[in-house]
């Protein structure tokens, strides 16, 4: 509401009617701010620590696009970002990766107001949290101040946030002590946490502040002019930078235009005739190399794609060959205009810290880590999707077939996880064109983030696989006149299914066609006509991952995957060999425990599947009796 | 591998062939150590961060233990908790949470090692991590030291040690700078973290150290016997312990009883008698306060049962009346035997902790938050179902039907998300038995971690529904003969998928079965000829949950969900209302934009399925052509 009340005072499109509305239906003054739904709003907040994280990735791409835009003259990046934080903020360990990069990376125009309050929701803080804060952020090398009598010394804020503006090379601290719901009767208590004052302590703080205590909703003019002589103000400033821009558009004009073009939105022209094409004849490789191969193809057509890892480059390969870190210059291993950003083992801070990155504008930022990891980032990755920002997770190592590593890094859950979550695209590419089509995908879409699950292991080229067909989010893969059933895949196991259609034919003397579904997401939005044409009536449809099959059944009749953890081997002896620990209590234990990811598991399973459909009248399960609420 | 070494040579059932079988499929020695397969592995670890938040459980049980069974001559629960953590450990949000947490309870026997070697995936840390690691671990109150040489100075390094153990007020954090790959050629550097030594680089280590270069898998008789000496050491350590609780049994017998039963895992005789029971005609009342009534009820009865909350706990309802808070007793807040965790906002590391706590077998731990942020435990969460442990997390707000905080904090991916995760209980009851039966459930797992989604809003008591049939998982909770269609559903939405039961009979002649499947897990465990019978052949299914419609397919014909974010407003509002935001891109434009999850908006489309199957054999989902990998 603090947001909310700011942002209509300085004269942004929210009224009080707005204010009224707050945490109403259809309001676009939500419960907490969402970043697509009120002007003003920056990033979409409330779960606790993402702010933080994103604060850091708005200064870094201040940072940046500084390092990139900025020539003697023309500061065109030089903002500040400020941040407020709490007690809940500061326990969360996202807030304390973010914490530790930004002190790593040295971002002096970042300025964060701590509010220490000594109150969460818990009551005091006492019970929980007793750590220095301060000694903590200057042991990730911040600059700190203290404002004792935050309550009252305005004054002390300012001349804090002035000194923390001076200091250049560190991101600044402020921690502000102050009295949670101070002027209330509640004062100092979790009380004025979530609820609203009652009346009559509603009007004894008006009182004490000066205002009528019998008005609701009610901005004494003064007040009005006073924020809107700031508002003016920053509408100057701006004046003032349009016409820095337009000199620099002389001076600078290629700079200028690059900039003016990713302003806009607008990709640059024939970006995507980079991208790498495949032959069926061209040899196997791991889609994770072939996202690199994307990323090395289309990274000098796309200056605002900055890339990153946490901490498993060598792994994701998500640097392309002369990439620059991106680093604070006067450690000596990068600069501020770098497009490399070393995460470190930190998940959840680089995927808020995208979002951040992403806000800003100027950038596209992808982030590598192993699939089962971008789990630990969870919490960001869905309000990358509720806030429609574009993020790339590059997420390599996406099944069993990483191999040695083992169950506690072979993803099972993590696809359906990604894609159950509204507004995120998973895809899993089969060969090279569908990680062509994936990065096409992920780069168009302006308002949606990508995970792309991307294989350790070897993937051949497909004979069907263009960019186009996989465009349509699935795709016939093997086509073949009457078929008994349809094989529908994705990733490294399409080309283990097209096997089993051959072992199919030649042993049994069964038709089976296949299909990719690379990006269930994609596929959904195709009309309804193609779809059909892709999964027919007629015949029924069996799944194959090797992940756990939920999500399968609305795209096939059987599924074939992995509703258990995997095992610690070689890739193939895990796909193909018999496992013999259950994992899962007595009542299971009759279940078959082979994984059989192989074209005679497959075939087995497809011949099961039709043989209980045998007789009986198949419908697509693209058919439905009613639409979905999206 | 360094910790299947020490254990084979400790003596444990480790042999030398398992650790040539290292990565190797049917091994007990996987990529990284399972708790579960491997003799002495205590905690499933890999995941970076996990082990540092395992290890402040197992503290924080210890101290809990010696609270609880301590008594003057009798320090039966005094161990040290040692730990060692990497760089990269160190980086993680949920190491900082943990050592926070770690920090504020004065866990004086936890003693962490800090392998300080400079080195993470990515090379030297100095590209991304860069804060000053024993300061900060100061400012969270531990005490710390720091062995310089950690390559040689051995002597040093026990002498830490010993001065870490007398520090009993203070967790401790030993700085151990060392060199990784220390003796190879490529010590030093990040390419002796995966990969196996080069033959001739292993055998220049092992000439270095004194072995024989030419022997591998080799283990001189003289180590041998080094370690069985401490093995024989910690065995007579064990038998005095066996001594001291021969005599403890003798003078406390109600607490020796109460320990032998809890090692033992046997739960109290009779203590599922203390479950609350409801009638239909009992008052409304939301899940969470259910999920409440029923630790008032058996937090007695139960005494290994300890509760907390990541800063919610008013809203929550984690914490029974007179409960004790566990807290270091000079604090003056609480005690050690207090069984009630105040986690902060670290949901995160509240997963971990209890997965330590639960691994060191004497408590069974329970902690809440919003279902939303369960998400940002998932990490932790994967591993408790990973390594079988029972811990509970008690996940309230558990839909939109939280109403006003919004999207930001309204799951919808969560439920598909942990109902893919396997080995994982997913309760969602819709009323006061079917709470009961959750509990029942989560507490009698002892292999399986437990997800509760509890409601913010009141539900009222079903006809039919019992402990005994809420405990199958599933069951029929409106039983009608010549039904056109079953209408299943789970918590908040069964009371109004009954409604919409008698709204089809009133207003369009239709009978409608309902079914509640409050666990999918549980209910999948049932026999075949069961869960026929309550989704039986002939009539098509519709299901109703007011979250992402993913996995219903497993049930049901036709779904209704909501594959899209929520809204804020009052949950009534929410649950019925238009609303007008298009959250998608243009593709879905034309789809509806209504929740409708109102009698009235089921009935809709219970009769749109019914229309869809008219004249179509109708086979119950439960039919499958094959059976699944589990």
């Amino acid at each position: 509401m603090l947001q909310y009340a700011l942002l209509h005072l300085f004269g942004y499109k929210l009224t009080i009617d707005d204010l009224k509305n707050f945490r109403q239906l259809d309001s676009i003054t939500p419960g907490h701010p969402e970043a697509h739904d009120t002007p003003g709003i920056e990033v979409t907040t409330g779960p606790l620590g993402q702010g933080f994280a994103n604060a850091v990735g708005l200064a870094m791409a201040q940072a940046h696009s500084g390092g990139v835009y900025n020539k003697p003259g023309f500061e065109l990046f030089n903002n500040y970002t400020y941040m407020f934080f709490g007690d809940g903020c500061a326990m969360e360990g996202i807030a304390s990766e973010a914490a530790s990069m930004a002190g790593h990376l040295k971002l002096g125009n970042l300025i964060a107001i701590y509010d220490d309050n000594h109150i969460s929701i818990d009551g005091d803080t006492k019970c929980a949290f007793t750590e220095d804060v301060t000694k903590r952020f200057e042991s990730y090398g911040w600059h700190t101040e203290w404002v004792k009598d935050g309550d009252n010394d305005l004054a002390g804020i300012e001349a804090a946030i002035r000194k923390c503006q001076q200091v250049t090379d560190k991101p600044s601290m402020i921690k502000l002590t102050t009295t949670i719901g101070f002027g209330s009767k509640l004062a100092g208590t979790g009380g004025v946490h979530g609820n609203p004052l009652k009346a009559d302590d509603a009007q004894s703080v008006k009182k004490l502040f000066g205002f009528n205590p019998e008005e609701s909703f009610s901005v004494p003019q003064q007040v009005y002019d006073l924020y809107h002589k700031h508002a003016a103000q920053g509408a100057a400033k701006e004046q003032e930078w349009n016409q820095l821009f337009q000199k620099y558009q002389a001076e600078h004009k290629t700079e200028a235009a690059d900039l003016a073009r990713r302003l806009s939105g607008k990709l640059p022209e024939g970006w995507e005739k980079k991208l790498p094409v495949y032959k069926p004849t061209d040899a196997a490789i791991a889609s994770r190399k072939l996202s690199e191969a994307c990323l090395e193809a289309i990274h000098d057509v796309l200056p605002e794609l900055v890339s990153g890892s946490a901490d498993l480059t060598g792994s994701n390969n998500t640097r392309w060959k002369n990439a620059v870190d991106f680093q604070p210059p006067d450690l000596g291993i990068g600069e501020w205009a770098g497009r490399y950003i070393r995460y470190g083992v930190r998940e959840h801070a680089m995927a808020a810290v995208m979002n951040g990155l992403a806000a800003y504008g100027t950038i596209i930022p992808a982030g590598g880590t192993f699939l089962n990891f971008v789990s630990y980032a969870a919490g960001a990755l869905r309000l990358s999707a509720l806030s429609r920002v574009r993020v790339i997770h590059v997420a390599t190592h996406d099944s069993i077939g990483l191999g040695e590593d083992g169950p506690t890094h072979q993803p099972i859950e993590t696809l359906a996880h990604f894609r159950a979550l509204p507004n995120c695209m998973v895809w899993r590419p089969a060969d090279g064109n569908e990680t062509s089509a994936a990065y096409y995908s992920a780069i168009t879409s302006k308002h949606t983030p990508t995970v792309m699950a991307l294989t350790r292991q070897n993937l051949p080229q497909l004979e069907l696989s263009t960019l186009e067909s996989a465009l349509k989010g699935g795709y016939v893969a093997v086509d073949t006149p009457n078929a008994a059933v349809t094989i529908v895949s994705t990733g490294s196991e399409v080309s283990i299914a097209i096997e089993a259609a051959t072992y199919l034919q030649e042993k049994h003397g069964v038709v089976a066609r296949v299909v990719s579904i690379p990006c269930f997401e994609v596929f959904d939005a195709q009309t309804k006509e193609y779809r059909l044409q892709v999964l027919p009536d007629g015949i029924p449809v069996l799944s194959v991952e090797a992940c756990c099959t939920m999500g399968w059944e609305r795209y096939s009749h059987e599924q074939f995957g992995l509703n258990r953890f995997g095992a610690s081997g070689p890739y193939k002896e895990v796909y193909a060999v018999s496992y013999l620990h259950s994992l899962s209590n007595d009542h299971f234990t009759d279940y078959p425990q082979k994984f059989e990811f192989t074209p005679e598991g497959i075939s087995k399973r497809a011949l099961a599947t039709i043989d209980f459909y045998k007789g009986v009248p198949v419908r697509s399960p693209i058919n439905r009796a009613f639409q979905q609420i999206l």
